[in-house]
Order: structure tokens, then sequence, then C-alpha cells
């Protein structure tokens, strides 16, 4: 099966929306062992969206559109592929009760144009939509051909094509797929390619590297005419994984969620242990990754921000001789930042971070990237020295990371760093 | 002048890598006021790329390319474009001692397969590459056509569009353009949308809006044969729309850089002010993006961090009977954390967030949403309730942005809030 995306909405030509949709859609069809080959996007014009639309269904069985599914006359995704398809629109009742529904909960007023939102061609598959008033569709096109329309906004877009549509080409495949989600930090993109490329050219299970700021997720999936079956496929490959990359990995889970955020605030749960952060170059960084993760309550007590130099004494209690001694930016006074805290908030681990993001302040002894984790428990307190690339923002962010890698790590996970 | 932008890559096809650079260039082209009609994402296949570039040079003067300029076999972009053009790639020297240059910077072994960088169709004007070791290329293509090669990562893409082709196309078009970016907070889309329709759909100069979460940037552009002939189209423009919108707009810059953070730190720094933020639901949000602007370290002391109820006792001194008493979500509590703060870390000015970012939490009487921001001076306290909307993500950046904008107008910076 041969799918095709086609992003549809000026917005998009102007630059004025970054195409999220194109990237989620396009893993999701990746994870399903789907195909494709061309990414579109047009404008909101009849004649550029018509030749889209029938250049995309002569090379794909699916051509999934975003965009468009508006109530005014920009809104032409439908009419469109109604056109190509040589059908016309009628009312959906399912589809114009859904509506209703919605503008009721939103105490809106729904005028004549949202029944637009409400027609299809006949035969067309209705897909409701519970975050918004567009109702999705999948729509016959002849033959086995299909356009699949999903509303533009990528809270609607997305969990309609998870609940909705995956199963739709889960069953026309007649495959059943099951996936992992390998996560990793400290180690390159290039240095796992050269470990697992004959991996990575396997076809079932596939394996594929997804890349950020200092981390890489691998994405296990494996295809077979039963979930169980396709289930059996992954424990071979994930030991050959974990055999050839050890302890960069941190996790495996069986969605795309987790984060070293995550992970650190389930070590520290599953301990029974509170934690703090008292933060220079990251400046609250450490603490708002940790409180992002749904449960942190149970976990962080709080923090402290000690960006100017004299609040590291006087919140930290780092002594001020300290940091006259050995300099700010020094393995000792990110230990005495990290034990500091540890003390005043009466944690069980606490993590700090001092350093130099630049642009400026590097001295060739001390360059620009040079950056000092700390940590504290009640057993005692180490570091870690850093030498960090990039620009500022890379060097906090890549920071913030290795600070929770810690924390994992100290926590009785194990996790490199 | 019609533009169109073919990214090249199995990588974004798979979903592994968001394709920020279609935004950057869209927005850039659109900003020349260069049209665009089509966007494509082709893999690293020949025959589908030749295809590609068949159908968009019959449809635009200018196709830009971006990716597959690497040495690999995989790298095919210039390759198929020469077969397009009938023509033979050469060897450009200035090419190949820029990539000698850049690979004794980077202390790296070059291969004979990085010549191949270095090969272009005769006529090419090649586009050197401060940033990586692929040169990007403006390549003829018969008649007036031509296919501008960039290099796919962004920090190489983005500095060799802005300095190298920009000037190119603008001197082609034979016309000089300026622009004006206008931030707004407190407004919505479509409340904007219906207050400048009118002047949204000028011409010359244009006005487009881009969103993002809480805020809208409008961007004005004006074109003209000379540079001060287009900047004297703009202020008639600014001033209706100064006119129309009032006190949301918190800043009109030249460049696109400006943020809240920003504002807020240059306003204190002008007034000589010195701040701190306690936070409980942002957990480090708000220091965090006051920290990440550059030269931050003159206005932001520090902050606390108090999640846990008990803390905001312990660090900002919030008296415990008045949580007690009012409840840690509260005006009470959220201007006591402000004080304590403000007296704690001696700044003229201290900020506070205590709210439901949720998803559980909520009461009828307090629903997840309810925020509190406290703002404390050395003349007084006072307190912005907000009853904010979404999920916890949005509800956390919203209050971010909510105690941005009362510190830059504490700070006599006049913005909405």
């Amino acid at each position: 099966m041969i799918a095709e995306i086609l992003c549809i909405g000026t917005e998009l030509l102007m630059g004025q929306v970054l195409n999220t949709n194109a990237q989620f859609l396009s893993r999701r069809l990746s994870a399903l062992g789907i195909s494709q080959y061309h990414q579109t996007v047009v404008g909101d014009n009849a004649a550029r969206l018509e030749a889209a639309y029938r250049l995309a269904l002569s090379r794909a069985d699916v051509v999934i559109t975003s965009g468009g599914l508006g109530p005014t006359a920009d809104d032409i995704t439908k009419r469109i592929a109604a056109k190509v398809a040589g059908q016309e629109l009628v009312l959906f009742p399912e589809a114009e009760e859904m509506i209703r529904t919605r503008f009721r909960q939103y105490r809106k007023e729904m005028t004549a144009n949202n029944l637009s939102q409400a027609m299809f061609t006949p035969d067309t598959t209705v897909l409701l939509n519970p975050n918004g008033t567009a109702p999705g569709a999948i729509v016959p096109m002849g033959g086995s051909k299909v356009v699949i329309h999903l509303p533009g906004p990528p809270f609607e877009l997305e969990p309609m094509f998870i609940d909705q549509v995956e199963p739709y080409l889960l069953q026309r495949s007649g495959r059943a797929l099951v996936s992992r989600y390998i996560r990793i930090f400290g180690m390159g993109e290039a240095a796992i390619d050269l470990r697992l490329r004959d991996l990575m050219a396997g076809s079932n299970p596939t394996l594929s590297p997804y890349c950020s700021l200092g981390e890489v997720m691998l994405r296990a999936t494996a295809s077979a005419p039963t979930k169980e079956e396709a289930e059996a496929l992954l424990p071979p490959l994930l030991d050959e994984v974990r055999a050839r990359l050890g302890d960069v990995i941190y996790a495996i889970d069986e969605d795309d969620s987790g984060s070293l955020a995550r992970v650190a605030v389930d070590a520290l749960k599953a301990r029974g242990w509170t934690c703090a952060a008292c933060e220079s170059l990251t400046g609250g960084m450490i603490s708002a990754a940790l409180v992002g993760v749904p449960g942190a309550s149970a976990v962080v007590r709080g923090g402290f921000v000690t960006y100017q130099t004299d609040t590291k004494t006087l919140l930290a209690g780092v002594p001020a001789e300290m940091i006259e001694r050995f300099d700010v930016v020094s393995a000792e006074v990110a230990m005495a930042m990290a034990q500091g805290t540890r003390e005043r908030l009466d944690v069980d681990v606490a993590v700090s971070a001092t350093g130099l993001a630049g642009p400026d302040g590097g001295t060739p002894e001390k360059p620009v990237g040079t950056v000092f984790v700390g940590i504290a428990t009640r057993a005692g307190a180490r570091v870690l020295p850093l030498a960090l690339t990039g620009n500022r923002e890379r060097i906090r962010t890549l920071t913030v990371k290795h600070a929770l890698s810690q924390l994992a790590k100290e926590a009785g996970k194990r996790v490199q760093g």
C-alpha cells in the first residue's frame, strides 16, 4: 500500500504555520509499514488542488489530506475531491448531529455555513471529531483508491488519525503491527548508525532512528497477521540492540511519550525519594522539565535559581570564599550548590548546574561550554564535568539532559552520562 | 517571480525530521514578495527526484532545494539537476578550497568522496558555506529558470539563504524590501483578523499574521525600487495598526527575534531594576525564559521553585496559616509568594505563579486553569487572576507569558495582560 500526504492551506505556503502534521502522519504511516514517496503542500486554490489530487491519486492508493475542512468559502478540500470523484456532496445526518452537539458544548451560535461541514459524497465513511467541529472522512475515489480528509489543527488531526484512521489502514492491510521505542542518551546518531546499520537495514522488524538534541530514539516495529505473532518478532531484535548499545539505553517503552525527565521522576518515585535543583546557567529549566511530568508533585519539592553569583551564597549557602577561590564555574561550587540545596530543602537528592552558556565569557582555560553538574545525596556529593559545544540554547538544553540523567542514575536507574 | 520549494530526503518521508526548512524558506520568500504555490518533499530516489524537478520547473522560475548535498551515494540532488539541465558536473576550485579549509578547522580527514561536494555544472554560482562542508549553488536551468541548492541542516541553510540567496533574489527582482515585526499579546488571531482584515488585504505594504501559543506576530513588508522608498511606505500602515490595536502591541522590531521575555528584560534594564520569580505550576519556566535572553544577568537575580506546598513557606516565607485559610491556589498566596521573594532576594520586582495546570485537581469552584500571578514591588503587591483553558502544557505556557507581560508592565513598558 502506498500513501501520499497532501497538506492544504495558503498559511503553510506563507510559512505562517509549521507543518507538524506532515511529520506526524509520516511517522505514523512509517510505523504502520506503509510507504510514502511524496508529500505536497498546496494553497486554497481550486485548480491547483484539483491537479494535486489527480497527481497524488495517480501515484498512491491512499491520499491523506490535512486542512481546509472549515465552513468558509476558502475551505475547498472536500468539494474538489468530490469533483475529482465525479460525485455530489450530500448531508450526512450523523455528522450534522455531531456538529450541533459541539456548538452546544462550546455555547456558540451555529451558522448555516457550518452545515457544509456535514456534507460528503455518498459511500463516505465519516470520522467524528471529538475535539472540534469539522468531521473527517474516508472517501472512495474509484477502484481501491481513497482520499482521507483530516482537520488541520494538530490536536484534532492526531487523535482522529490514531483512533479512527489507523484501525482502518490496519484492517485494509490485513496486518497487525507492534512497536517499541528505545530511548538513548550519551551516544550520537553517527555512532549508533555504525553499530546498528545491519539491523536498520532489516525489513521485519524494522528499526528506525529519530534524533533530537543530544538524544536518539529508535523505533522497532514488527508486523504479522496477528498482534501476538508480531509481538513474538520483537524480543530478538531488542536483545541484540541492548547487547550492542548497553547502558546508553535508558528506556524501552510501548509508546513514544517517554523522556529523560519522566525516567528520572519514575526512578525517584520508585525509590521513594524527593529531589530539588539549584540552577545557574539553566535558570529553572531542570525544575521545569521535572515539573512537566504528570505526578511530579510526589517527587519534586522545589528548587533554586541562583543566576547572580551572590545568590549561590544567599540561597544555597555556598561559601563566598569558595566561589572566590575556585571560581563560580567550578567543580567545587557545583558540589556545594547541590549539597546546600539538598540540606536546605531536606531532599534525598539535589542536582546543580553552573557553567558558561556563552556567547561571551569564555577563556582559553574555561571555554564556552564548560559546565559542572553537581549531585548530592545524604551519602555525599560528586560532580560531572562537561565540555559541551554549540550555541547558548544547545549548551543549556544538553546541561538539562545530563542533570536529569544523573538524577535517574542516582535513584538507581542505569543511565549513561 | 514564482518560487517552489523542493525538500529532498527519505528522513523527511519517514517523519524522522521535522521540516522546519520549508517554513523558514516560505516565510522568507513571502517577506520578499515572491509567490509560491507548491511545496514538495521527495526521497533520495533518482527517478522520482527527476520527475519532481521537471514538474517544479514547469511551474516556477526559481526552484529551491534543501538536502542531499553530502558526499555519499545517497546525495543525488546536484547530479539529477545536472541531468535535467543536460550538463556535466565539473570541479570548482574555490569550492574545493572551502571544503579543505573546513576539514582543517574540524581536524577531520577529508575523503575522496568529499570532492564531489565541490562539483557543479558550468555557469553555476557557488554559495560558500561557513557552517559546514557542503557548498550551496545557484544553477542555471535554461531560459531565466534556476535551481538553488541549499544544504539540509537548518543552521547551514538559514544563514546561507539570508546572506547569499536573498541578495541574489532581490537583485533579480530589482526591488528593495523592508519589514517590521509587530508583536501582540492579549488579543487572539480571530479578533485581530476582524479589526485588520482590510489592511491584511493590501498588497504594498503587505500585512501577514504569524500565530503561536497566546501570541500573534504581524509582519508588515513594503517593497520599492530603493530601500528608502520602501521605508517611507511603512509608517502609515504601522500608525493605523497601532491606532486599531492599541496596548496589545508590545513591540515593533526590525527583526523577528523579539519575545515577551526580551521585552521584559529590556524594560527592567532600562529602569535599572532587578527581578526574581517564585514559581509553583510553572516550575522554573518563568526564570528560564528570562535567563534565555542574552544580557539577563544584569537583571535576573535568581528565583524559587516552590512546587510542594510547604516550600512556599520555607523558601518564600508565605505564612502556613495563610495557605490553610485561603488555599494554596489563591490571590493572597500569590501576592505573599511575590512579596516574600522580593524581600528575600532584595529585588525591585518579583513575580509569582500559583494555579491548577491539570489534568487533575480541579473543582467546580476552582477548575483546572485557575491561576494567580502575583507581582510585588517596593511599593506593594497586586495580583492578576487568570481563567485559562487547554491542556497542562498550554496552561503553563500561557501563565509564563502573562507573568512576563506583568514584569514588563511593572517596569514601565505598556503591555496588555
